[in-house]
């Protein structure tokens, strides 16, 4: 499937939650992720993300399509990410 | 078509993204907006957010599909926007 992740988290959980994020997907621009990923990827994903996070005050909000075909990506300005950022 | 906007920009052009941004969708969280535009309103969008940021430093994204069926949404942790934040 096709995933984007955006985060709003508090900025002392932020490492954790980038490390966690980078493992599995590339960094598009502040704070939004996106990649392919299989449904147990995802699943290790959003369990991970559920250990690091403090539900009551971060936000994470993924979009996910089952192919990447289903979603146009435009960039107005600067281009940022790339796949070249998959770490 | 359904539209989700990420930006990237500097804290200056800020406040006339996200008036921009308020006229056609609606506040998902820090940085990212979603919604249901035509494709007249999807170009005058992007029109209207050509003219206020600076394409060398600032960066904004889209991603549309045909439907918002194609695409799940979920949140983990905490709920931030919704269709009450609709301006």
């Amino acid at each position: 499937m096709f995933v984007i992740l955006v985060y709003d988290t508090a900025a002392e959980r932020n490492p954790k939650v980038l490390k966690t994020c980078r493992k599995y997907l590339h960094w598009t621009q502040r704070s939004v992720f996106q990649g392919e990923l299989t449904a147990a990827q995802y699943r290790a994903l959003t369990y991970a993300l559920n250990a690091v996070i403090d539900p009551t005050h971060d936000s994470i909000v993924t979009y996910t399509a089952r192919s990447p075909d289903m979603i146009a990506a435009t960039t107005i300005g600067a281009t940022l990410g790339g796949p070249g950022d998959i770490l």
